[in-house]
């Protein structure tokens, strides 16, 4: 049989994988989950019909959402990761031993679930003592939470479907109020090039402005994401991302990345003008 | 009718766009030319199934093969295009009012022919009274030219049909030879991604080596090609892409970029990990 996973990336534009094996399919209460193995690209998780983790390139989203705030603020200590159902971005985190605490909040069992069973290359990590996993809505849990951390990551899908709330600016006034004085806030950015993401890249970015003193973007090459052409956004209250960058002190923790590096880091905010001039 | 064109970026992927019209077919003594109007990108060049040209993104390619050199030595006066024959290239670099003369050869005229009917996006600058067009085999006119150039821009298609040659240690040693003590080579250098432009990237970016002192690669993000993660290379006897970039003189030209800025160079040689370790 000549199966191929089909997404469209705008409506005049798809990208395919040819697969192997359709492994998982379940309609949980919040979303359309599948897990394919493909030729190309392994394993992949679909969400929605949308591609979230290919087991070919996840290393270089998962190096950019955790690597550049870590190297920033290489004494954090405490961090809230919501979505990453996939365990990618907690098992980057769980490389750094001076990192004591990781709250996980995920709004779809099945999802984490699914990755635990299917997706062990991401998901290997989710038993690190340090993690606790909150199967909750992490709206709610920011809104609620009387922690303080040092870095907040938002590794959600894109803002249609369970996604969209984590994409307002009450949200981001939420996370503000959680996030101690050095605090880092990393969320997936969404795209330049496609009209929908772009649309959604340059709202959020302004939101997170409305928010935070400091807010810069990042890109990243990720071939199985639409265009290619990944974005980033890096917010804080005190801390700038190449100013601040602690190139020895990351260097220290001796990391190897497939992707990430404190040179890319730097690059990485370099943005064509094109994107510049949308983001002004 | 449903029109879709389709290319493969390896056996297991393919990436497809919505076809409008199809405009002009036709094939030369060299290779099979096709140019399409899509929905989402515009009209677009296909030689032998690739995609060369898009109306969309075409701004990324050909900025980022012209300017990166024209920035490392805003002096130059005599540049040699190799390829090229949807005319960007050529475009670009009549730009600056200080290039004297720019010889650009051509192995296929129908490619010529075909961008200035219905590519005037990019070819309308052919005509430019410092352009001297060659229609003949590059690697032929590179050996046996007795002038001395500024800047080669080896604008060719992937290293299988008539491009192959513009790939060899033998040409680059021919191209060195017509090039100043401060001559500057850019190659479109295929992609780290899929296995076979990464292996066309390694030995085109090796046989460089062989031959000039300074090779570096610099990163783009184009979409509409395999991946989207496109490398160029840089090769010189005497000026190094970064040390030498003159931010100032560069700005002083005054040219609107959509693409490329002085930051974005410097960025663009930030590569990732698994980029620089498969280059080492």
């Amino acid at each position: 049989m000549d199966l191929w996973f089909t997404e469209h990336h705008s409506d005049n534009a798809r990208f395919s994988m040819k697969v192997k094996e359709h492994i998982f399919s379940e309609n949980s209460e919040f979303q359309k989950i599948n897990i394919l193995d493909t030729y190309e690209f392994g394993r992949v998780l679909v969400l929605d019909g949308f591609l979230m983790t290919t087991e070919r390139d996840e290393f270089i989203y998962h190096d950019m959402i955790t690597h550049v705030g870590m190297a920033v603020n290489p004494s954090i200590k405490k961090v809230l990761v919501i979505g990453g159902g996939d365990g990618g971005t907690v098992r980057e985190l769980t490389r750094y031993s001076t990192i004591q605490e990781i709250h996980m909040v995920e709004i779809d069992e099945v999802v984490v679930d699914a990755s635990k069973e299917y997706l062990g290359f991401t998901a290997d990590r989710l038993s690190d003592e340090r993690v606790t996993l909150y199967i909750e809505d992490g709206i709610r849990f920011v809104k609620e939470s009387k922690e303080i951390y040092d870095l907040i990551i938002v590794d959600s899908t894109d803002p249609i479907g369970p996604g969209e709330g984590l994409f307002t600016t009450e949200f981001y006034n939420d996370c503000s109020q959680i996030l101690g004085d050095n605090g880092i806030l990393i969320n997936q950015n969404e795209s330049p090039y496609y009209s929908d993401t772009r649309e959604q890249m340059i709202r959020a970015t302004s939101r997170l402005k409305e928010v935070f003193p400091i807010v810069e973007v990042f890109q990243s090459h990720i071939p199985t994401y639409p265009s290619g052409h990944w974005i980033f956004g890096f917010a804080s209250k005190s801390l700038h991302p190449i100013k601040d960058l602690k190139i020895e002190e990351w260097e220290s923790f001796g990391l190897k990345t497939k992707y990430y590096n404190t040179a890319l880091h730097q690059g990485a905010f370099a943005l064509p003008t094109y994107v510049r001039e949308m983001l002004k």
